[in-house]
């Protein structure tokens, strides 16, 4: 085979096992949301296990990386994608750390019913939807995308801010003890932690398409 | 110059860079605690620069592994070594981030006497410490130092379960408002993930020598 053509071989297997990645990723969160409102311990263990599969495709896609790097040599557009993805990995394999913490946590919120009093399932939901993005965004190369995902991250922010309101309120009239509000606290920040990750995915898929990495995040000066 | 002298320069350079990256965490996390215990906006201030500092840093060092990668074709332990640091710095970049947010939280709690109440100076010295110890690890290669700091992440874990209850019992006496205890509780939390981030470091270290890579994090099924 020509090294062009198995090179290309590589490139789609690379696409293929981030995707797989990237779906990992969903199903965490979206089982760790669950296991949230009102899960078993069964549901946060199922958790616990996309995480150590995400875990192993971490080290699988690094790999590849590794192996086209040294066999293939990639240069310009193609040396970008594969050191974007070589950074992506890390970002989507804490996704995977915040989706477990927010199984973790689920085991000890005791009052299963305050979840629903703050918006932790618009979070879960938004956050979700972005890993879906940044993901695509980099199998299609495709910029819009990038912004969309750059875009969603405000909200996220903005649900946070308005979670902490809402837990405020509850501990105010008393309706929460002090470690259930830390807890949902936490939970919270554990999905606006998630939309970081997928903007810094994004953000790459942006420098593999254009050659320019730029950060927006932290503009608090 | 022969190509092994060049990379050889290279590669001195990227310590040297990876090293000043990792003073500029350690002068991030210094400021931010120094924020949080009484500061004034202008720490804050100083506080952003470091991160912002932090984040041109990484841009260069991946820029460097680009470098290294194109021309030098590195093998072996070399392409290890490169690829390492292209990890590394994105944990590195990560803890300029939460240095950012704890110093933005410095700015929003009223109370400044409530810090020295929970144990959020000892998690300070014991993330700023694992991070200067990680990026020396890096630069000797030093596999004990490794060990150093992956055991020193237990003391950090456990630190940040005691400021949790230290919180709690302040809630419990009614010693603190609502908001307070949530920032309070937000900063040790960024603390505890600089602690991670160190952790990951030392981690793509221990890959950097062995070519084998373990994760320490998250034992917990």
């Amino acid at each position: 085979m020509r090294m062009r053509e198995q090179f290309e071989e590589q490139l789609e297997q690379l696409h293929r096992e981030v995707t797989e990645m990237g779906n990992l990723c969903e199903q965490a969160i979206a089982l760790a949301t669950k296991a949230l409102f009102g899960g078993n311990d069964q549901l946060a263990k199922e958790v616990f296990r996309r995480d150590a599969s995400i875990d192993r495709k971490e080290r699988e896609i690094e790999d590849l990386c590794m192996r086209l790097f040294l066999h293939q040599q990639p240069m310009a557009r193609d040396l970008r994608t594969v050191s974007a993805a070589l950074k992506m990995v890390s970002d989507m394999e804490r996704i995977g750390d915040q989706a477990a913490d927010v199984a973790e946590l689920s085991r000890y919120i005791g009052d299963q019913t305050l979840q629903s009093k703050v918006s932790l399932g618009e979070m879960a939901e938004a956050t979700k939807a972005m890993v879906n993005a940044s993901v695509e965004a980099f199998v299609k190369g495709d910029e819009e995308l990038v912004k969309k995902v750059i875009q969603a991250d405000d909200k996220v922010d903005g649900l946070f801010e308005q979670v902490k309101e809402e837990i405020m309120n509850l501990i105010y009239q008393r309706d929460i003890d002090a470690k259930a509000s830390l807890d949902l606290l936490m939970a919270a920040k554990y999905f606006e932690r998630i939309g970081d990750h997928a903007v810094n995915i994004a953000e790459w898929v942006e420098y593999s398409i254009t050659g320019v990495h730029t950060n927006n995040e932290h503009v608090n000066i």
